[in-house]
């Protein structure tokens, strides 16, 4: 070993002791007769100090020391004369003895700080200094602690973990696949799962029961600023259970890391709300309950006064932003403005002040009176000095509109504590999905997920009114897991195929392995996957799951640092009976 | 829930309690009034008992199930009449009041037993009902174990898990890369990691201290017997270390891997060999030292009779068979084929036979008097009854078979139980390996080894003479890990790759930004990596690491469950910019 010591765990009951430390040069001051140096290690940062008057030479060489240059230095513990409250081991200092330059290091391209000077596409570059600093290197001590305590707690739960294969079946079902040529099999292909999906169902048929893993899947897809080529889920299969069994499971499980990493405690149950109710209340399948501020249906009290907006409008739909009344003209245009983004979609924004004094002003003042308005309010809950914001037109894009402005709102009044933690399980989604543009069904979840019971009659003949044992775990407003009991009926499944547009052939062709498993004894089988980039960068406050990963890619879903993707030699794409053809 | 316990739980304390069982049917017997099932899940097997006077309804419906349907059966427990000591639920049965079917299961096609009639290929297209199996079954919870004790040791010495990129950049050197083709960047690629080498020593210059993972790597190479496209790595790396630290470090990992999931305790320190000795003793990198047999040089005990074979040859070796001097000339016509096959290469065997009586039989008997015989016996150490083997010939290749001929000896004599554990450290491996065909040294273990100091000098002058800070962990003849000390210096690894035939060029196109690194602070590290797999199946008993992965693929790197590879669409080619060109 290169040191007695750690960087971060002498105190001052080592007083005395003779230590060798190992690390890299954080900071070095020259004080007169005096040179300090601190030396940081992943576990802390310690100071060395050299003394001109006791030792000169030794000090001379200690001032030639650059920044990140890695150092060995022997030295006695003493107690610093000026201590340093804010570090854990600002109590002592090293008087330095001996050192030994382990490796010298040219200036870094930007500050290895907390707050550092290097721009995004730098850091990216250097990615290996940036994880140096410990804003990141926090991250990835969580993200080990979270992924080791996920652990911890499923084999305590009977959980087996299994490595399901990297290397699987292509299917057109879904989004795009990452693709590996076949050398040994010419004009054949890998592809790179998407998700384990199949080979958990596999394991429930094989009687595994209850199967775990931490897993690396793939997406080949454009990426948007949340999203990564490849991404770690926490993947989970149960057999024999209901919907139940599992939300009480995983709740279990999210309950667990909370109190190991964070201790949060949460002293009630996570509430459970339908996909319908959380559209109706919050516009959104994913809510954020760490505030009110819910959804109020505002057509009865506000239509027939000839006000076309809203008189025409299927839908009327309003927020009260309590305490708001004095929002300037400003900040109203600020959120007409918001609210018409195309990301949003609103034509307007309605609003009523609720005046402390107890008049009403509102944007629709000309076909309002103030007792109509006064009536508005009094359905919307409102009270003097509130502001009620009103969106208006179909249905479903007026709630998403209205979803998000709440949101808008939330952040405007400091309602959304990144260090509070609200779960909730939204549940009872939609089985299928219609899309528009190739007009037919998709599975909103999978086309394994089982139908309601109750609802499974209206499979053929009301599609869409079928609602799915599917469930999301959302905290904060982030989906951060969801899953489904799955159909293990040959019979239903076939059904559901059909529901889809799948030809028997079709189905055959791509799930066949699954259909004929399910032919030897499938149990009754459900599961969950939970994004592990998402659940840690939540628990980190961190907004992109890029702080969370070691080595992410960048928005083209290149790494900058390797410079990959590349290309390959002539020779390897003979081998692999391919070549490139560009467009 | 489907059930109140499992199929492996109950005992005579649970007499009396109404229970509820789920599982699949293992196997049924009429016999007379009374049917009875044994009902299978993941935790063992319960004998269910139905009765035709008692409510014959049930029993003939129950007289209807098939082999694996899926059962949900609710009864009371009772005390058996006829207990079966060999199961731990032996003690009790549950006379059952009412079932479900779950799912009905076509006949299998082949019997769900620890026997079973299904041969490989079949076992492997029905893989999920293989896993039904118990050895099977076995294989995955111990593999579930030792992953995670593995993690609960090196989590305990402050070893981060940190996930390393599954799409990384490809390298010419070392075994084929598998690549994947970029849409968003065509006619580029990525390839997958062979191993996150570069990533941990990344991770080390991040100063990360102590890295580990458990990952997914990836090597298109022909299949043989023991080989996988995907496979599976305990990778670990260090900084701030020698050699021994690395050694004492992962010795402390097999120790508890061995103590927690085996029960097997080590009670003195793993030996260490040099790769020169393990050579020179048992012609082998990766020498079983479950037994002893160990070479003898028998070049001056046995030169200078005028017997070509032994005067001619640089190297006369031989090892001492105790207690075989009564082998049948068959047998010994067994052992001569067995040294002739091409894969042990030698061109003969000599024997001699140190009879009970104190005479010796030899068949070189021609030109040794039976005092020269005495002679060579007492070189050997051989006594009477023991059989000597000898083999000559050029140094390495003799030295390697007579490695083969000693493991051979060591399975017909059974001196290779697989029961008993020899684990050992081999050291001091040659940096560098002279290629006869491409006419260039290449590196043994990889590019970023370090020589060990002392013979750095010879790099240049000599470098088949180097030594390297290498080391591989060897258990009873199977090496289950590997690792080294690498270079942190920057001018040394400029010599290291100039030894390799690289130019500057190729070293900086190549490993650009790990040499990038390397300028900003790389601190001394090492490490190492097991073969999961194969520890695994060491640990289970297995000769095939197949047997320890759920979902493995064939020899021809097919999985022919799920049929893969196989074709992508002509769509999907186009997407990537690549066309198929079979040659």
């Amino acid at each position: 070993m290169y040191r007695t010591h750690t960087c971060g765990e002498l105190r001052i009951s080592d007083q005395g002791k003779k230590v060798t430390l190992s690390g890299w040069i954080q900071r070095s001051r020259d004080l007169g007769g005096m040179t300090f140096i601190d030396l940081r290690d992943r576990y802390g940062v310690t100071q060395l100090v050299f003394n001109m008057e006791t030792n000169a030479g030794l000090c001379t060489e200690a001032r030639k020391l650059g920044r990140e240059y890695v150092l060995m230095a022997e030295g006695n513990v003493n107690e610093r004369s000026n201590k340093n409250p804010k570090m854990p081991t600002g109590d002592i200092e090293i008087q330095v003895t001996a050192f030994n330059v382990l490796n010298a290091a040219a200036t870094p391209p930007f500050t290895i700080e907390d707050e550092s000077d290097g721009g995004d596409e730098l850091r990216m570059k250097y990615r290996y200094l940036d994880l140096r600093r410990n804003p990141l290197k926090n991250n990835l001590m969580l993200r080990h602690r979270m992924a080791f305590e996920t652990r911890n707690y499923l084999n305590s739960q009977a959980f087996i973990e299994v490595e399901t294969p990297v290397l699987i079946k292509s299917t057109p079902e879904g989004a795009r696949d990452f693709v590996v040529p076949s050398r040994v099999n010419p004009g054949q292909f890998y592809a790179l799962p998407q998700s384990p999906q199949t080979f958990k169902q596999l394991l429930m048929v094989a009687g595994y029961d209850r199967y775990m893993q931490i897993v690396k899947c793939f997406r080949d897809e454009d990426l948007r600023a949340d999203r990564q080529p490849e991404f770690t889920q926490i993947d989970c299969e149960m057999a024999f259970v209901h919907q139940d069994d599992i939300l009480d499971m995983f709740e279990g499980l999210i309950g667990h890391l909370f109190r190991e990493v964070k201790g949060v405690i949460f002293e009630t149950r996570f509430p459970r709300m339908t996909f319908a109710e959380a559209m109706e209340k919050y516009g959104s399948d994913k809510p954020d309950i760490r505030f009110g501020m819910t959804f109020v249906d505002l057509a009865n009290a506000c239509k027939g006064k000839g006000f076309g907006v809203i008189d025409d409008a299927p839908y009327v739909g309003g927020i009260v932003a309590q305490g708001c009344s004095e929002y300037t003209r400003k900040q109203l245009d600020e959120l007409t403005d918001f609210v018409k983004k195309p990301q949003v979609g609103a034509r307007g924004l309605i609003y009523i002040r609720c005046n402390a004094d107890g008049t009403y002003k509102s944007s629709m003042d000309k076909f309002y009176s103030p007792d109509d308005l006064k009536g508005i309010a009094a359905a919307a809950a409102a009270v003097a000095g509130d502001l009620i914001l009103i969106l208006t037109g179909e249905k479903q894009p007026t709630q998403k509109a209205l979803g998000e402005l709440r949101l808008e709102m939330g952040n405007r009044l400091g309602l959304r504590d990144k260090k509070e933690f609200k779960p909730l399980w939204v549940v009872d989604f939609p089985l299928l999905e219609w899309d528009q543009e190739t007009k037919r069904f998709y599975a909103m979840h999978h086309p394994f997920t089982s139908p309601k019971p109750e609802d499974a009659q209206y499979l053929e003949s009301d599609p869409a009114r079928v609602r799915a044992n599917a469930y999301d775990c959302v905290i904060n407003g982030v989906e951060v897991g969801g899953g489904s009991i799955r159909i293990h009926d040959e019979a239903l499944q076939k059904r559901m195929f059909k529901s889809l547009g799948f030809t028997d052939e079709e189905a055959q062709n791509q799930f066949g392995f699954l259909l004929g498993a399910f032919r030897y004894g499938a149990p009754p089988h459900g599961g969950i996957a939970f994004g592990f980039d998402r659940l840690v960068s939540l628990f980190a406050g961190e907004d992109s799951i890029r702080d969370v990963i070691a080595f992410p890619k960048n928005n083209a879903a290149r790494d900058v640092m390797a410079e990959c993707p590349s290309e390959i030699s002539e020779a390897q794409l003979k081998e692999l009976s391919i070549r490139v053809q560009k467009n």
